[in-house]
């Protein structure tokens, strides 16, 4: 290697810092380089010039021995990444109406179609949104222990606003919280007890839409002079944009100077009303935040998430940001705004083509496509990509995720305990936040979204899936101890088709962590890895070897070994 | 191949279209499908999805065995492209100072340092920009016939305005045309003798600064209160920002609403003036666009450049808008504001790595690094994915460049002629507009930008390379013959180390470009792209051999060969 030099992009145009050696260290040659982050968001890569025989340029999608353009670039953020306590969490997402009932009674509206809380879930057709099991805040309450239990610190909620379905993703309120969960006070009393507990509660706002019996939706129907009419794009004749056409759903045009007041102004706005007392949310995971303020010819999707995270700064600085992006999320995330995406493209995607059963039929996320099984090789380069396109600060804060109440569940998807242990072990020691999607620590299964949302069988301790419970709450136990799982720097060390392994680093630890979905060959990985000749196991059944300058990985699987080096 | 479809982002969100089969013609098998252009750019990719065996993405940088981010995805644009001239345009890059000077004499400024019209350029140094050869407007018009005996169709000038360099992109007035190259009345003179030949004549504007002899600089270095003040990013103590920190070139803050309207206003801006009569310019070309408006958190690029291109629309509807970007245009060039950009990154530096001398061993363009030869595919890779990753309207709008003012000539990067010839091949036949820096068709060296700024030897026949001036000359005819090199599609068909071949197709006529760095193996094509078994040679020596169900492209080089095929 001649030079290496970081190349910076500095409004807009490239400019050259030469890098300057720094020493070795267990094998590893180091260069430092001073760059100014002028821009908020900067684009680097590095350039490895060889003289005579040329350069190459490393950036987010590898080493290239040509020139590329910028898209993949690494970037640095100057913007705050969001609180300090966010990277330490495990969050637990739970969706009310199938997690735990109260013994309270209530009378049921006439669209909801009263279930047992052991019946089958309906996964399709028209009876799948009023299927109402009847679970409630006060139920949640009563079960804090079971996510303390397992290690959980954040309790992450969606929506608790009323609405005529069993998901509330349709709000007709954003002012109370419906009463068929307990009304406002039974938020009050959950929050309280999580934060009694050490746990954060996060709720689920939906900023790109209401659901049409929405007031402010009935106002700008009825009354074409009422200012609400601004809120949605609608024509003279009552005509409107609604969510993918689905007309209860009417989008909103976040051009409106008055909505954005009344959703996420630092008064007595949306966003802020239940980030204060008695409520004290500790953050919002925003509904198709992609797809939030665009429209066409409107895109006002960055300003909007920067306006919110101006009022969460205001109101509740140590509050999350999370946005649901199902796709691509590295053109909106850098660093300002969203502090983070529910990981789908980076993270989860790439697990599952790499871990789902040839049993496996269905399309993941309503796609109209089968998911194809990958190697480990395509699968990290996947999952590299994604991490590398937004900052470092943001790729931490990333809701990495398995299952979700939108997705087939991973014990679905996997099909065996064996293998959703594996996607545990990625789950609880890769570069951002573990959420668990309530029921995969107990081996619920679900063919797809609708069908993952299945009860908590509370009463039924032979539906439990005690092995896997246990792998869970190892695992996050073991992410808790060692601070380099949670805050480390990443390297991937190993990339076979049935066998993936990266280092979890920070100045005081090295964390080794090698995933095997199969029997594989077996590595040999430098033996400065481990100076000092010990590999302490924190995790699974099999020993590394450390001999004769190498550190010999078996070859076991499926499974998953975690070791701290050194 | 189960099924096709085109994933299309609406709103930020995947939506799929089947695309459904549409028959085979010349051994190729077509598919189509009904797109929504939802978003004024809206990307998109194709799935190619072989079921139970997986799918594939096929995006700007090729075929994708495993989920990858949106970034290299297809772009379409709803915005203009541009006045339809310019499709078929061959642009002209003319330095006034260097081109043909006229009889007038005129009384030289103090900081210009008088050079006969043959001395040897001062290529750095702090000489470089003082040295004055005394190019002028009518001396450009008096040299219009050469432009025209080429095939040239539009003459681009750097700038005109007064300043205090030879050139002149330290503007000091906006307001008049310099009087050392004749003043105001020489302009109007040299636009009305272009538009007599049926020439264009675009301008070059610096947006990003003023030189700071300026009058709006000087007012505000001078009056802490001026209007002016607000036009640069200055401080109380009135130190200001500078372009790469060069102190005589203060930077705008585009910020200010008050030089928005100075400079680009439908009223007397300055955009506007030299559009309108007497002057008429066809449009400008933009000094460092990429930078314009951008400094540090402040972006104002994309405004700024949708501004101008309002103005355009409304002082002057059928005039060009070019940005000089001479890194990655990809992120700013959606199809709104600028139409094009000078195309250093998708063709001038992959043509020059592709054909540089083992003896050229500066840099290019002031990069720190030596330019690295590289052979055909990566050359050909570097060529699709800049072109890819914006939409075909725009690509077709870039000016394709061998050489410019700021770089050096191809003539001494690519060391003979013969390897010349090769890079005027794909000039004049690849997609977008082709832009030769005058003196290029002649066979003028140099180093690097400032000796590239060489005179025309206007007097010294003997100084010319009439041979490649005939190669020149031919390209011109035989793009200018050709629709399909104009406005063709783009099929790449042959790339190995040595030789890079691509097809440019309308649905009247299919030309095949073959260009070679140096002898090669040769290459057998699939017949059904000569199908009456007859290729008409456009251009070169070599000809093409239609038999037994292939083309035979023959291994001479170095060469360009150009057929017309079926």
């Amino acid at each position: 290697m001649d030079t290496v030099r970081i190349r910076v992009i500095r409004d807009a145009e490239p400019t050259f810092v030469d890098a300057t050696p720094d020493g070795t260290s267990d094998g590893d040659q180091w260069f430092t380089a001073d760059v100014e982050v002028h821009n908020p968001m900067t684009r680097y890569r590095v350039q490895l010039d060889r003289g005579a025989l040329g350069y190459s340029w490393l950036n987010g999608s590898g080493e290239h021995h040509r020139d590329i353009p910028d898209a993949h670039d690494f970037r640095l953020t100057t913007y705050d990444p969001g609180p300090d306590w966010a990277r330490d969490a495990v969050v637990y997402q739970v969706f009310p109406d199938r997690f735990a009932a109260s013994s309270a009674h209530r009378d049921l509206p006439d669209w909801a179609e009263p279930a047992g809380w052991d019946d089958t879930v309906i996964h399709q057709g028209p009876h799948t949104p009023l299927q109402f099991y009847g679970g409630d805040l006060d139920g949640i309450r009563g079960k804090l222990d079971h996510l303390t239990d397992l290690g959980v610190t954040a309790l992450y909620l969606t929506p608790v606003f009323p609405a005529r379905s069993n998901h509330r993703y349709n709000a007709s309120s954003f002012a109370e919280v419906d009463p068929l969960l307990g009304g406002d006070p039974a938020l009050a009393r959950l929050a309280q007890a999580c934060h009694d507990k050490g746990l954060r509660i996060i709720g689920d706002l939906t900023t790109n839409h209401s659901g049409d019996d929405h007031p402010w939706f009935r106002s700008a129907l009825d009354h074409p002079n009422a200012a609400e009419r601004s809120f949605y794009y609608m024509d003279a004749a009552g005509d409107y944009i609604s969510w993918l056409g689905v007309p209860s759903l009417p989008k909103f045009d976040l051009g409106s100077q008055e909505l954005r007041n009344r959703m996420f102004g630092v008064g007595d706005s949306v966003v802020s009303r239940w980030l204060r007392p008695p409520y004290d949310l500790d953050g919002w995971r925003i509904d198709v935040a992609n797809m939030t303020g665009r429209h066409g010819e409107h895109d006002h999707g960055n300003d909007i998430a920067t306006l919110i995270r101006r009022t969460l700064d205001h109101v509740r600085p140590e509050s999350v940001l999370l946005a649901e992006y199902t796709n691509d999320f590295t053109a909106d995330l850098t660093g300002d705004g969203w502090q983070g995406s529910m990981n789908y493209a980076g993270f989860g995607r790439p697990v599952w083509s790499w871990l789902q059963s040839s049993d496996y039929e269905a399309s993941l996320q309503g796609n109209p496509y089968r998911t194809a099984r990958r190697g480990g090789p395509a699968t990290a380069a996947s999952m590299r990509e994604f991490a590398a396109a937004v900052p470092w600060k943001v790729a931490g804060r990333h809701w990495n995720l398995t299952s979700s109440h939108d997705t087939a569940r991973i014990r679905t998807v996997a099909g065996t305990p064996e293998m959703v242990r594996v996607a545990a072990g990625l789950l609880f020691t890769y570069l951002g936040t573990p959420m668990v999607f309530a029921g995969d620590e107990i081996g619920l299964e679900g063919t797809n979204g609708e069908d993952a949302r299945r009860t908590m069988p509370w009463g039924r301790p032979d539906a439990w899936d005690h092995a896997t419970l246990a792998v869970y709450r190892d695992l996050i136990a073991v992410r808790h101890a060692h601070p380099a799982l949670r805050r480390g720097g990443l390297r991937w060390v190993l990339q076979t088709d049935d066998a993936l392994g990266y280092l979890r680093e920070t100045p005081d630890e090295r964390v080794l962590v090698v995933v095997a979905r199969a029997p594989w060959s077996g590595a040999l990985l430098p033996g400065a890895l481990a100076p000092t000749g010990e590999a302490g196991r924190l995790y699974g059944e099999a020993e590394l070897t450390v001999a004769g300058g190498a550190v010999l990985v078996p070859g076991d699987g499926p499974g998953v070994g975690i070791w701290q080096l050194g």
